[in-house]
């Protein structure tokens, strides 16, 4: 049994697609709120590529979600409000997530491990009421995931060995990285994260250790 | 009203003495737990201050007292097992803190601005049932409190300035640094922290912009 669960966050936790889309909504109502947040989000990798490859020095998430916002209102012919970016803050959580994260954590640490800045993580927590043990991820060691040095970072910030920490997230991607830096690893789809043309991630690719249909069936099966 | 309320743990929120005196004597019962736990806090301050000063690297706080343990059991003619120094994760809260900080949650991002790693922070927390919204403190800034690296590195990771920040401590020299360097100041005292002879901190030295009996009374006066 793993001591801590490390959870990937957007897309995993939150619905990132439809909560973006609802705010770029309420402040520009002339664009198609859910074509606007795909873009905004197709910026973000791209945006960490960068830093990761060591383009540029470790910049937050809130930031690039700023300069992304306004390249990709240019794109749609629109100014946008500079707070606009703030909309990362109010994300909703899938309907099992604050239930299961509350089981969870009876029996494990848990901490998010996202891309995400501690700043935002918190505020996304306390928005969406995830009962974090404490926020961990991408600021601890000023890099990017899918890199090992932010798996790292968050098994050394809690003094356990990779070993010991299990990585949970809806994407193949983010879970065959952990495992590539020595830590266990839970996967469990959000086939709409997308929407419903999605074509990625629908179901585990590897043989991931622990298989899960939502948050409750991980703490059913993650239940020492 | 400020946005985030850090937080000084050790003797403000928990109370060490008579908590690491109960692990004390539950595997030293030879010795006088009570002096014991004295002691072992007594080396806390020098260990860290020769990291302040730059003589050594950032060693977290956990290290710090396993190292201490040793010298202090050796002063006590004892040897200690290793795994005591987890003593300082199993710290009971004063009565009014779990019940004042929830309260306190409701309105502002509440987080421990401690000499305590993220670790160790985290696991207090869950031991003791204090509803963190994030671990903040020392090891971000990898230097000790009162340096004023301490506190502005909680700031940043919230993204934001210091006078949006409020220190709450039982410490007047926390405060004095907090102060020191832009943040807010709230003080409420915790008389018998170092037991009933306790000389230091007894009440406010300075005029601190709140000034509270305990933790319900300061989420009364934060209340916006």
């Amino acid at each position: 049994m793993p001591k801590a669960l490390i959870f990937d966050v957007f897309g995993t936790c939150v619905d990132w697609r439809t909560s973006v889309a609802r705010e770029v909504a309420a402040v520009l109502p002339q664009v198609d709120a859910t074509a606007f947040a795909m873009a905004w989000r197709a910026e973000y990798d791209p945006a960490m590529a960068r830093i990761r490859d060591g383009g540029r020095g470790y910049v937050p998430l809130d930031d690039l979600h700023r300069e992304n916002l306004h390249r990709v209102a240019e794109a749609f012919g629109v100014t946008a409000p500079d707070d606009l970016s703030t909309a990362w803050e109010r994300l909703d959580p899938w309907p099992d997530v604050v239930p299961g994260l509350r089981s969870m954590k009876a029996d494990h640490i848990i901490a998010p491990c996202s891309n995400g800045s501690i700043a935002l993580m918190t505020r996304l927590a306390k928005y969406g009421g995830m009962p974090w043990d404490c926020i961990l991820g991408a600021e601890l060691a000023r890099d990017y995931k899918p890199k090992p040095a932010v798996y790292l970072a968050c098994c050394t910030a809690l003094r356990l060995d990779p070993g010991e920490v299990t990585m949970v997230a809806a994407h193949n991607g983010d879970l065959a990285a952990a495992r590539e830096t020595g830590l266990q690893t839970a996967f469990m789809p959000r086939v709409t994260e997308y929407g419903p043309e999605q074509t990625q991630d629908l179901g585990p690719t590897e043989d991931w250790d622990v298989i899960a249909s939502d948050f409750k069936d991980l703490a059913r099966k993650l239940h020492p």
